[in-house]
């Protein structure tokens, strides 16, 4: 097969889901009708050897985690998403068997969360994989959560837990050293680390958490997705809503994988929840009268609590000291506008 | 300043114009309002070394081309461009003001195209410049044209003229090659070639044939616009269609730069026109009956005609020979779906 066949191979039996989609893959455009609903538009620009390694890396996988960061995106604005374009550079160095795992994983991703694909391109490229998505989804207008809505004493909730991600990846960074210039039949020891690895590998967009909240009749005040750390999360919620917090570090929620891991690698554990990356957990504000209700919500933590900006932001330890929240981001040369 | 201020710097004072951009830059995704009008949605990734030299495209040429041919994509559906989301991966290599150009020229594309920048993100890069930009756009309904609407009959129209911009491209790599390892302050002489090189280095959309379209109360069958060269995009309308064509090389519209170029160069001109790509010029087709109409139309050429499939596509040349069309593409390596 000619190179000129590849996106058609790619993308041959795409067929739209959604009523939304009028017109997917094969025009200029695509054609998409929203007559009832607000836009959401999102995108993600992935580097090979910036953002992902192929060294520890399957396709796969990267073609999953790619279309649900986008996701994540959208359920993070209280939306659900609807259409994807995907872009792709590819270098010489992979062949179309290659290109089939990355969009094999791309399309699971659109089959779990009901996305369809409506167009994109492909291209060579010098060096490396490039990946750029984006995403467009729907929300009602009233549904809608921002940055900027967080108000004196409102409750700060996480989904989740935080930090796993962030140890799945320092687990492969160990291993790909170890293995550097070994036997390449020698396999790493994953066992008991198999959750933190699949938070770094395959994340999960948290559709589950947006639709516990729609039931349980909470609208969130504030709303982000972590992918940046909750550190950098939570500053932007409270810069943007002019406002102060308090988090406290008993409440963080932390799996024992990402505990195990963190003392294995004489980590800081609490360092790593607060600025790991790529949890894609939801962290959002709810007014303190939803207390109850939201600790109704299975896998939701309740971490803090927002306070007048003149407080500033800070982490309350176990013993009662208070130090101010650092936005150390898990990768400051990437920054999402949206 | 610090990267970690980069996309704030290059996108402050960004306002939107348009009551359907609701929110723009800031949050996790913007939010956008098509109430009465169908959304368009193309992209396009753009990658250093590939389909730009910065040897001898400026910055800000660059960001405006980048910009204007994803409106092309939107006019070439019968729509307008109406938000972008601009994503940049940006090697060491590149300082702030660099990027301030890249994004000056963004921004001019977008003030003078009226287009709303409503997010995106920047990242770095290990080598080279990465530049991915999504365009929405919107169409009444009844108003968009796809690829596959010509029929028997049509008459075959396009905007403009035609191999221009692969000219100056030839030009500009002549001049690269001849200024490699020479004294760099020697200036190549352009005189009299201005036009082949603003094809090239600052394209335009052609905003202004759809307007007049419209005007004339004529919609086109089908419509695309001509990146990868007039064959290529006849053919995918033909085969879409389902349908064949005849196309007259005496009608073929090329601007005399053009075809001095291709004098000095000794390239076949007819080639030129047909397989040069990244014109950014509509080819459309139009019922029988509004020949007089289209002809009324200040910059449009008929230049064929729609057959039935079993005639294939053709070029009839000035002395009534017939060959068939082949799609060379000028860039076969980059397959748009949309």
């Amino acid at each position: 097969m000619g190179e000129f066949g590849l996106i058609d191979h790619l993308t041959q039996g795409i067929k739209p889901m959604h009523a939304s989609t009028q017109k997917g893959i094969g025009d200029d455009a695509a054609v998409l009708s929203y007559p009832d609903k607000k836009v959401l538009m999102t995108t993600d620009l992935l580097l090979e050897g910036v953002h992902f390694d192929l060294v520890y890396t399957p396709l796969k996988h990267l073609g999953y985690k790619a279309a649900v960061v986008n996701f994540s995106d959208i359920y993070a604005m209280n939306g659900q998403p609807k259409q994807i374009t995907v872009s792709l550079g590819i270098s010489k160095r992979f062949s179309v068997e290659d290109m089939e795992q990355l969009y094999a994983g791309i399309r699971l991703a659109c089959e779990d969360y009901e996305v369809d694909i409506v167009g994109g391109d492909t291209t060579s490229s010098l060096t490396g994989l490039t990946i750029s998505i984006t995403c467009i989804g729907e929300a009602d207008s009233d549904k809608i959560v921002y940055r900027n809505g967080a108000q004196e004493t409102d409750l700060i909730c996480v989904s989740g837990n935080l930090g796993a991600a962030y140890m799945g990846l320092q687990l492969l960074e160990r291993e790909k050293k170890v293995l550097a210039g070994t036997d390449h039949d020698v396999q790493p020891d994953f066992a008991g680390k198999e959750y933190i690895l699949e938070r770094q590998l395959k994340p999960e967009a948290r559709k589950d958490i947006i639709e516990k909240l729609a039931q349980a009749g909470i609208k969130p005040t504030a709303m982000m997705d972590i992918s940046d750390g909750l550190s950098s999360e939570l500053m932007h919620i409270c810069k943007q809503s002019g406002k102060g917090c308090r988090v406290y570090e008993e409440h963080l929620p932390i799996d024992y994988q990402t505990a195990a891991m963190a003392e294995e690698f004489n980590m800081n554990l609490t360092t790593c929840a607060l600025n790991g990356g790529e949890d894609y957990e939801l962290l959002f504000t709810v007014p303190l009268s939803f207390h109850e209700k939201v600790q109704e919500i299975s896998d939701v933590r309740l971490i803090g609590h927002i306070t007048k900006p003149t407080l500033g932001c800070a982490l309350v330890t176990r013993d009662g000291q208070e130090f101010e929240l650092k936005a150390q981001g898990w990768n400051p040369l990437k920054q999402e506008k949206n």
